[in-house]
């Protein structure tokens, strides 16, 4: 872990000056840039994004400093947005599960490995069937009811959460979540959806699959907004399979994607590499 | 060319006996079965599938006798449906195209390599910008242009077809066929879709899969039926984009795939190796 | 779990009315054929292979019966190898790790959601690393040391085995088994290795894969011979790397599709997917 | 066409101010960053690479102050190499073919299509066969026979190519180029391998995979250096195969893999995409 890595994002109205700028304030501070993406969505007056990972000298000391000179420059004389990331700050995750194990597993594995270069907060659930799992990995673990009504459970997963995380996955947790809690909540939430999206938006999909007879099916990492698995796209793959194939079978192949793509997405948005343009992303790889 | 070789497909509700039946047949008159592949969509009562390819002594002169046995078998007892086709009768293929050169040169292309074992009878295009193409591959190029209503063009397409096709190979052609019209053609028809359906039906799916921000973009064959984009998917593939890709850079890439697809699609169809479940496929692969 | 449905595999060289022999036969018992696969690797005189999947009425009681049936047809009459496998008796498992989790919990993981119908009977590994991974699925660890001549720990390894395994799984075991062990063991042993063979055998693929700069790199899972990474193929896959990804970086890439292709390979062997023909095998998807 | 539009590469010893420096200069030309991609090989003392591409004001009439003041702070201070190309500058190739005709049609039908935006300024090959096709694409085709010695012939090659290609592409050429050639030629040379290198070096790599019972087989395209197949990579892939594949179905399958390999490697060499680092490659995408 370098104490003096960081990773820089830039965003906003693209005009001239902007990657000079960053340079060179970058240079100024003593910085080693070790990879710089940018890309701007059009040659005129499009949108422009940059991620930057540089080392920069006593990080830790000279952060204010560093920022001040960043907002004069990005906010103020270019109205950009921006942020800076020391890769010592690990986000802090908060998983949402219900009783499939697969994505959550694959979630707390990659952590124990090293990965996942997180801290996994806490697991809740809906049900109390993935209790031992969490624990083994040594995370907490909430069970919080639904029934009927979600206010009662959205409070109380507000105040399990409430300051204590930066980003919330849904791995697989089968709940809707209400407008009012995102808005609660303030942090990015990251769904698995079992489908190729758009094609199978709603419940269901495998079984769906099966009946239109696709050649392929896929599973969707996906930011949540209000409008049920409409938000910005992470991730998507896919996999091959045969009319010999039954939905429980699509189900089981369907499992093995969903939790690559999720485990991808998460680990993208960590490590700062995912920038929301509307209702797409600009990934940086 | 082996003039003995033939595919016999067999499908209908599944009974005891079929495989018996024909592998008991086959032997009757001294076949020498190269490959069998056969799927029962459920252990009780489902629908059968049997594909088998065999070399069948002195076919050509057997061919009357052992279609009677089938017929009295399998047609007869067991009410199957059922066709033998020798691979030395190979399909024609009528292919439609519009502007868009990529997939009929595929196909064409693959022709001439000899990996496409069929007939090429002629390329019918609304347009006159790839008779050259069609010419130098050798094969008839005929211009029936569509303005307004259909009803003309249709007819002249049925007089062009009438007798001289086995398959319809819409290569991008980018008209809809009327439903009138396919039920007086009589025979198959596969066209490429340039999107992985069910995601992106219809008009501009290029356009709208870079709007949605999707990580994969496909391409879909599929044997047209009267509802648009909705008949038995034969084929499916996808390619991964980015958010870097603009929509014309999607429509490339995705005319590599679209190429792919529709060719392998028609390769399996004129092999016999796709049989029809409703509104899917089987593919004996 | 259906006590009547048996897998039948018939392999030898080629000779007409196998097919039918196999299909009267089971018809004769009344049999109900789910799918049968069946390829010949020459239209004269090659090798015939077919798999047969059936529910055959009161299999348990009839099962002496019927292959006595099957080895005066197929044994006799034919000279054919054939092996009936009730799918109720589940094959057992013994998995070799060494420090690498991946896959083994890959192994563990399936098994428990009930995708890896097989009983796991022992984990044995060199290190004791492990132990609570195995024991946390409920599965017996033996933490057996290898020190300079492996002739003590093979004895320990025949004795733990001795009766109790079909089916050797060797899950990043990294350690070399002897000819001897292998002639003594008698059953048959299956190795993940971690290139795409035949690119990189042998030790440090992922460091000669970074100094060759491929791009791409995969996995292979295979049936161990006396000849290191030489043994017949089941199961390879790959996936895409960059030059900005690190021998560590291919390394993590790789333990994805390593326990994937292990998973798939070994739940195919289980399942009596796949014959070895030579140094190759047939697969049957 | 933008006649503005360029790319620079930049490539070095790393050391704290290229990227400040470049964008610094290109700020002073009021130029118009479009993408950067920047990569180094390691956080101290490593290799330092970039590509950026950027609309320069008046480029046609600036170039010469602009390379000026590029080399006074690349060359002189900062030690670098860089290459300023604009993208109006289009390559000019020349195509060695031989017999087969995938990956040549396949490189003159992307040129037609538009999306190889290069000149291809001739096709020689050692046999006749694909003169016509060759033609019918509007592009000389030179038919220079190779016997025995290949002297004569590459003397031929060297007065046909000399101030008329930057790059040479070995189309399935099948013949090996002499270590003098290429250092008589001074450009550089693609060659298409067909297999996944460093798998299968050599002769025959489909009849070899097929003896080794492979899963996937592959295709490399490769810079050509005085050792045979052990140039640095550009770009590979692979498509499934199984046991039912002959050797020839191998090669079928995978001359669409060739084909589509060597033309992305074509494709990003002539994008300015493509770095050396040794015997690897760098490819910004």
């Amino acid at each position: 872990m370098n104490p003096d890595r960081a990773v820089l994002l830039v965003h906003g109205t693209d005009r001239p000056g902007i990657v000079a700028g960053v340079s060179s304030i970058l240079l100024d501070f003593r910085a080693n840039i070790l990879s710089l993406d940018q890309y701007s969505t059009d040659a005129d007056g499009g949108t422009f994004y940059q991620r930057t990972v540089a080392d920069i000298a006593d990080l830790r000391a000279e952060r204010p400093r560093l920022e001040t000179a960043l907002e004069k420059k990005l906010g103020g004389e270019l109205g950009m947005t921006w942020t800076l990331t020391p890769t010592s700050e690990r986000k802090r995750l908060a998983i949402f599960a219900s009783k499939s194990d697969h994505c959550l597993l694959e979630l707390l594995w990659r952590h124990r490995r090293g990965e996942l270069d997180v801290d996994i907060a806490m697991v809740i659930s809906n049900h109390s069937d993935l209790a031992a799992d969490a624990r083994q990995f040594g995370i907490p673990f909430f069970h919080v009811p639904v029934m009927g009504d979600k206010t009662a459970a959205e409070a109380e997963h507000l105040r399990l959460l409430q300051g204590n995380a930066d980003l919330i996955v849904l791995a697989r947790y089968m709940q809707i979540v209400s407008d009012d809690f995102l808005h609660a909540l303030g942090i990015p939430v990251i769904n698995i959806h079992h489908s190729f999206l758009p094609a199978f938006i709603g419940a269901g999909p495998y079984l769906r699959a099966k009946e239109r007879g696709v050649k392929l099916i896929g599973a969707t990492a996906h930011y949540v907004t209000k409008d049920l698995d409409e938000g910005p796209i992470i991730e998507q793959d896919v996999v091959r399979v045969t009319h010999a194939d039954s939905a429980p079978d699509l189900a089981r192949h369907g499992a093995n994607v969903e939790r690559q793509v999720l485990a991808r997405a998460v680990q993208w948005h960590c490590e700062d590499r995912v920038v929301r343009d509307g209702n797409t992303t600009v990934v940086f790889r």
